[in-house]
């Protein structure tokens, strides 16, 4: 080829890549993996586990290493000013048994990356999972993405290593990007914080370091219904992945979709306001932890961490721990042989704009036990009784990074006795319709990506 | 047919309507309405004109009807605490001439409704547009969606008559649903407001009011051509009617460009704060306006408002006049044939979340003169010198109930002398990539928005 010296004038090409959902659909068909067998997997974990000393203790506030509570506003900050902060939330809604609350919140006004990396071998797409240690996993370890880094994490505020595999992630061109989004974590516990979701193809050799594997599509699916084993992080990658098969019909069509979206955002009212958090009533600050009055909801705790396998070697930090264990569940029934499940407009606190989409329900049952029958959580018995078929069961937890222990039992529950006509905020939608909300932020909250990526494991790609 | 008392089960359908695409395209081609010929507009918009009393004068701050400013705050208010406030806003940004800064902002915490209604005739759909006085147009009246209401109107806080055709846009299935979504409004001088864009065909008879009138796409988008007479508001909801041809190619796949557009908000960092308008520095208070003290940006004034056409016949109210006439352009580029516009990543202060995609120039010159050449807007003298063809030139002002006389010229000029590789921040895209992301909110922002309309007036819809 004669080279001009000018430079090349780039060229159009198709704007979806075509060949992409087929090879998706390829990696997911594909339970035997070219690297690791499934029924090895288990094996391979622990043996992660055995490699590395990972121990956590409960600590008092006291014994924290450059946290403490602020004397003015009763804020727990590090000394840094990075990481994130514990902070006061005041909160007003329009609806609900709770319309004004103020409560502990976190916040870390900054955007994490969560990546995946994927590759073909044999012509089959596999997809680099990290075995990990969090200090809130109940397990400890479990299967977190190619690269989980908070930004602090990759700009080295804590002097930790480099982050492996981060260059894909940063650097445009490395690799051929499938998904990128913003998308929210819990707004319950977060105040507007979202991380960065790719999913990232590479085009060139990739070394496989220690405590990485790779994993077809099929293979992590299997992992996914297992309890405790994929964590929440790359479940959220996993919801971002494309259909395989996209699916054309369903009960309402997109427009309507998002007309009824934008009405529900539009309808609901939330006014929040960051305030410190010693104004915050009803919860009490002792030694180990702080408490909801009632013993409800989460207590903040502080935990001290020996590890040889992070990026630092030990650190001491705050966790929030829920109260009791949760559930998240799809109520999901047929229309003309076409699976749908009922998404639920929620309002969250810690939103950045007023709703996103969840699960039918999601809540800690123990918590709503006080109030009258009318302000149940609607569907919480038709899920708890299981009035139907379970079609997806497993226990999941929510980022060990920032929270102990935080179980939610998550289901798919399909019954023909959901209503066709479904309460206000309530709205029938397939997890296609779901999944091209997903390639946009701040339509589908964190607990509503976890189950799309427990359909895409039960098999419900587009329909 | 034999009703059996028991509900209709519900049946999936296509999730696009398969139809609509050519019934748009046919409606843009349709240069003559069923009703109004376009040589005819003019004078029927004067015809409507003529029908109505209405002036507008500025008046003293202290000629404001139940707006005062706030004795500790400075801000300015309703004492019905509705409509509108202007407040102080304090913003930290991490690039350009002015990382910090405080100024006033409108701050308007509800979201209206901008909504056109479509029908067809003779197999034609046709629009609802509206003659409509506002008192910060130039000319005073112009072309308007069919409804445009605030939450304060159509809740009748000003005792106001009721908003026509209102119902179409309020009630489900009213109608049916083409377009709907929550869009940005100025950043620079509005606080995190959005609007309710919506396109709504009517399926029933629908009775033509007085000051309405029925035009195909094809004549709004001829009338697009002239100055002053779609106003913002049409443009923006004309901004989300669908493509009539999607195109499919581009520089970039969608997916490579909602990476680049993630990656842009991510990396870009955009602190805000509400503060007491007698706080921000720089800015004076006088009986009829406050003003920069360079003379720049904007003026705070007060108007009152003689009108037999609107809901309510006569009203004070403060505007936001800007200093001198804008420029709004979108530097456009063949690639392989298929037509570019240089899209910019802004950040602005009232944005919800960082920066959206706006024009390649947006700004008043003269607030720039006095900047070393480095800072000059990029590709302003592009745009100035038109070092290519100008492909469409009209001046339209923005929203004539919040700013008074907000003229911008709005160009697009398609040049061989634009970058191929643009700087960061920008990136090329086509047109039919920035109405797929109109379909969601926040990704383009309002001056971005009125040239997607004007670019499918100058018939670049799709490629």
């Amino acid at each position: 080829m004669l080279t001009t010296g000018l430079p090349t004038r780039p060229v159009p090409r198709p704007r979806e890549d075509p060949g992409l959902t087929a090879r998706l659909a390829r990696s997911a068909a594909e339970s035997h993996g070219a690297h690791l067998r499934t029924e090895d997997f288990g094996r391979w974990l622990a043996a992660r586990g055995r490699a590395h000393h990972f121990a956590v203790d409960r600590i008092p506030f006291a014994g924290l290493d450059g946290w403490s509570f602020q004397e003015d506003t009763g804020d727990l900050t590090h000394r840094s000013g990075r990481f994130f902060t514990v902070e006061g939330l005041s909160a007003a809604t329009d609806e609900g048994p709770y319309p004004r609350w103020r409560q502990p919140i976190i916040v870390q006004p900054e955007v994490g990356i969560l990546g995946i990396l994927a590759k073909e071998f044999d012509g089959v797409l596999h997809f680099l999972m990290q075995a990990k240690m969090e200090p809130g996993n109940p397990n400890l370890l479990q299967l977190s993405p190619t690269v989980q880094a908070t930004r602090s994490n990759y700009t080295k505020v804590h002097n930790g290593q480099d982050v492996k595999y981060l260059d894909y992630f940063v650097r445009p061109g490395r690799g051929r990007v499938v998904a990128d989004t913003l998308q929210s974590e819990h707004g319950s516990w977060f105040y507007r914080k979202s991380n960065r979701n790719m999913l990232v193809e590479a085009l060139d050799e990739v070394p496989l370091e220690d405590d990485f594997c790779w994993l077809t599509l099929g293979q992590i699916n299997a992992l996914l219904h297992r309890d405790l084993v994929v964590n929440m992080d790359a479940r959220t990658v996993l919801s971002c992945v494309p259909d395989h098969d996209p699916g054309t019909s369903a009960l309402h069509t997109d427009a309507e979709l998002r007309s009824w979206f934008t009405g529900e955002r539009s309808r609901r009212a939330l006014r929040t306001e960051r305030v410190p958090l010693a104004s915050v009533p009803g919860w009490r600050r002792g030694d180990m932890s702080i408490d909801h009055e009632d013993g409800r909801y989460f207590k903040v705790v502080a935990v001290s961490v020996r590890a040889d396998s992070r990026e630092v070697s030990s650190w001491t930090q705050p966790l929030f721990e829920p109260v009791g264990t949760g559930i998240t569940a799809f109520v999901a029934r047929r229309f003309g042989g076409v699976l749908h499940v009922l998404a639920h407009a929620r309002v969250e606190g810690g939103f950045l704009d007023t709703v996103e989409l969840g699960p039918t329900v999601q809540c800690t049952p123990g918590n709503w036990d006080r109030l009258p029958p009318e302000h149940r959580p609607p569907f919480l018995d038709l899920v708890q009784d299981a009035g139907g078929r379970v079609r997806y069961e497993a226990v999941h937890s929510e980022e060990g990074g920032r929270f102990l222990n935080a179980e939610s039992r998550t289901l798919v529950v399909e019954t023909d006795r959901a209503p066709l006509d479904p309460p206000p905020g309530y709205r029938w939608v397939t997890p296609a319709q779901l999944r091209s909300l997903v390639r946009h932020g701040h339509y589908v909250n964190v607990q509503a990506r976890t189950l799309l990526a427990c359909l895409a494991a039960m098999g419900e790609d587009g329909r």
